[in-house]
Parts: C-alpha cells; sequence; structure tokens
C-alpha cells in the first residue's frame, strides 16, 4: 500500500480549521498541521490546535512565531481595541470588523507554502469561509484563486518541473450548520475546539463575541450542542 | 505642501532593496522600511539595513521575527547545508540553487501588505530583479502580478473602498550594473549594504558566494569601485 500523500493544513485551533483537517484526512491525505504563534491575545487557540492535531495523530506539526503586533490595527493583536461584544443576531454585521487582521491570511498561506515545498506536499487545506464568515475580505473564494495563481509561479517545483500545489478550501461554500455536522461525522470533537476571540484563560468561551455567536448558531441549526465551555455555563 | 504619501519598502540590507528605497524615496514617496529576522545565518544584514534606513533618514523601521528554520531547506536558514562558493563565472549557473529560501518573496511581500494596510500606505517596493539573479522563481515578472493580483483582492481597503495597493518592483529588468548606477546617481552609499550570503562576523563579505559574484561583476561592469570589506583583502 503507497503512503498516503501529505497535505500542509492551517491548524488554529478553532472549529472551521479543525473540520478541515478531518476533511483532509477523509480525502486520503496524510496531514501535516502548521499552527501560528502571532502575537494573539487568544494563546489558548495553540493549546486546543495542538489537542486537535493530537486527536488525530498528527505526525507532523509545526508553530511558526510570527509577531503582528508592531502592525496593530486589529482587536485580535492590539490590546488597546477591545473585542466587540454582543451582537445577538447571530449574523455577521456590515462592514469588516476590528477583529479583521491585516493581511493574516496571506501570511498564513504563504507560510503553508513554504511548509508544502519542503515537506514536501502538493496539497495546501485552509478553512476560510466565505458564507458565515465575519467579511473578511482574505476568505472569498476570488481571494483564494488568486492566491492559487500566485503559488503556481511562486516555487522551485512550479519553476522547474511545474508541478502545482493546490489550494484546498473545501469549507469556503458551507454554512456553519453544515461545517460542524461535517465535522461530527467526520470524527471532529468540538469540544477541543476554541472559537472564542476573547477566552478566559482556562480557555472558557465568553459567548458575547461574533466568533461565539456565529458558533452557537451554527449548532442551533445543525441541531447540535456545543460541548465548549461557556463562561456564562 | 503635503506630506509625502509613504510608501512600504522591504530593506533586506542588501544591495538591491538599499537601490530600491532611494528610488522610492526619489519618486516621491516616505519610505517605510521593513525587514526580516527570519533565522538567516547573516544576521549582519539587519545591521546593515538599520545603517541605510538612518542614511535616508527613515522615520519609520519595524522589524519583524519570523524563524523559517521548522522549514529547513535552504542554505541560507539550515546550517547543515552549506553556501556554494567559487562559482568564478559573475553569472548564475543553471537551475534553483541551494540558497533558494522557500517561499521567502512571498511570506515577505505578505507582511509588506500588512504594514501597507496599517501605515496607511497605497504603495509597496520590493527590490527583486529578474535578470542577473539567482534564478528564483519569486523574482520574475509574472509573479509580482500575480502577487499584485492577490493584492488587489486581499485587503480591507480593496474589500470596502476598491483602493488599490501597488507593488512597485523598479529593479526587476536592471542588469546589476545598472542598478549600482542607479544608486549611486541616488545617493546610496553601497560601503552600507551587505551581499554576501556567507559574512564573516565583522559584515565583511566572502568574496566566493553567488551574490558576491554577482555583486563585484557589477561593479566591474558599471565601472565603479565595490566599497564593501572583503575578506580577501
Amino acid at each position: 500500500m503507497a503512503a498516503a500523500p501529505k497535505a500542509a493544513v492551517l491548524l488554529s485551533g478553532g472549529l472551521d480549521s479543525a473540520t478541515c483537517l478531518a476533511i483532509a484526512r477523509d480525502q486520503g491525505f496524510e496531514p501535516c498541521a502548521l499552527s501560528f504563534r502571532y502575537g494573539q491575545r487568544h494563546a489558548v487557540e495553540l493549546a486546543a490546535a495542538r489537542r486537535i492535531a493530537r486527536s488525530f495523530e498528527v505526525t507532523r506539526h509545526e508553530f511558526v512565531d510570527i509577531d503582528l503586533r508592531p502592525f496593530g490595527g486589529s482587536a485580535l493583536t492590539d490590546a488597546a481595541i477591545p473585542v466587540p461584544k454582543d451582537n445577538q443576531s447571530g449574523r455577521p454585521q456590515a462592514g469588516i470588523p476590528v477583529t479583521y487582521v491585516p493581511a493574516r491570511n496571506t501570511i498564513f498561506l504563504s507560510f503553508a507554502l513554504a511548509f508544502a515545498e519542503v515537506l514536501p506536499a502538493d496539497d495546501i487545506f485552509i478553512g476560510v469561509n466565505a458564507l458565515d464568515y465575519s467579511g473578511y475580505p482574505d476568505c472569498r473564494p476570488d481571494y483564494v484563486a488568486a492566491f492559487q495563481a500566485l503559488a503556481d509561479l511562486a516555487t522551485r517545483a512550479a519553476a522547474e518541473n511545474g508541478r502545482r500545489i493546490t489550494i484546498h478550501a473545501p469549507l469556503i461554500a458551507m454554512t456553519k450548520a453544515r461545517i460542524i455536522a461535517t465535522g461530527q461525522a467526520l470524527g471532529v470533537d468540538y469540544g477541543l475546539t476554541v472559537s472564542c476571540y476573547d477566552p478566559g484563560s482556562g480557555g472558557e468561551a465568553c459567548g458575547r463575541c461574533d466568533a461565539c455567536a456565529l458558533r452557537l448558531a451554527g449548532f442551533a441549526e445543525a441541531g447540535l450542542r456545543d460541548p465548549a465551555t461557556y463562561m456564562t455555563g
């Protein structure tokens, strides 16, 4: 039996990337996970990423230190900007919110490209979602297609052998409810994941930020109970 | 008098990026420099970047820590791979050399995009060169065009206002000799720059790696003396 081909999987510790990892494995890949310490407030995400990778017996999990704090400009990296709370609609608000981190997915995909080159792997998985997302520009299908075009020119393999690294964004057109149902069927333990933008030190979710609101609405719509721990019980 | 518009300039401490900074300033921009500590062997480059920025009275110079060592795969980041020496032709050899760092320019441009978003700046300068370069895939005009297409979709400004961040690669079609002559005319002190892939601890160049060979041939062709210090005197 041939060994499964490797795939580089971006793993944040959230619900979406955990589902993405499960999908990569289900599609026959050996997932190699890539996580970032990027000066974000919610370092508990990284502990979650570690737990998720372990639960799927991921053999290679790299953590890359990058510091986005010099750039500021986001509630997720700049302690001076508060995380918005209590948008109770369960739907994103108009406009791009202050939790947008400038160029984050571009930076993450760039590192994934480096990771894929050295693994080597011909496949990258990213859990971006254009439907129930928070309005971020770098979660749209056009954006992913543009990164694909860039990847087709950027690597040694592309230049030397015309070998293509494919960017997979399997969640891009799914509702949050469908993401959850898919992951559930593939064995994701959502109790291990952290979605909250502003979790407590023990990893408990605030239940009030946009990410929590989207997650809770997704579980409700899927008819499932969210196993995460919330501050408000 | 209106303030000069800001531009994000990638500054490595080498000859090309120093020239690029001078060109950005000459074009009427206020250059804001961005340098990386990326686990490279030649940290002396960073001291050079600092000197160059100071010589041009750059008011904002950010240093970003990123660690490419987990990925390995390059003589510039992996101490186990020796830097090739004594290609005496003064021209690149066939194929992509071991000094290629996977996805490096993609990663650098991604950070520049974040930097431009928060400055804010509508312009990014990168000193890539497709002519006298070392055969790197991410130095070609097609590559820069693909990154431009990505940038047009990736940012908050692009999504909200259709504001475009322009990637400038003014050196892309220049010979090394023309780059040097251009920089000289714009006041670049090349004695401050470091091009060597394997410099001594005092910043003195080896004179034998591909980067030194290209640089020396460029100065010779421009009819100028290289003010850098070489180990061999």
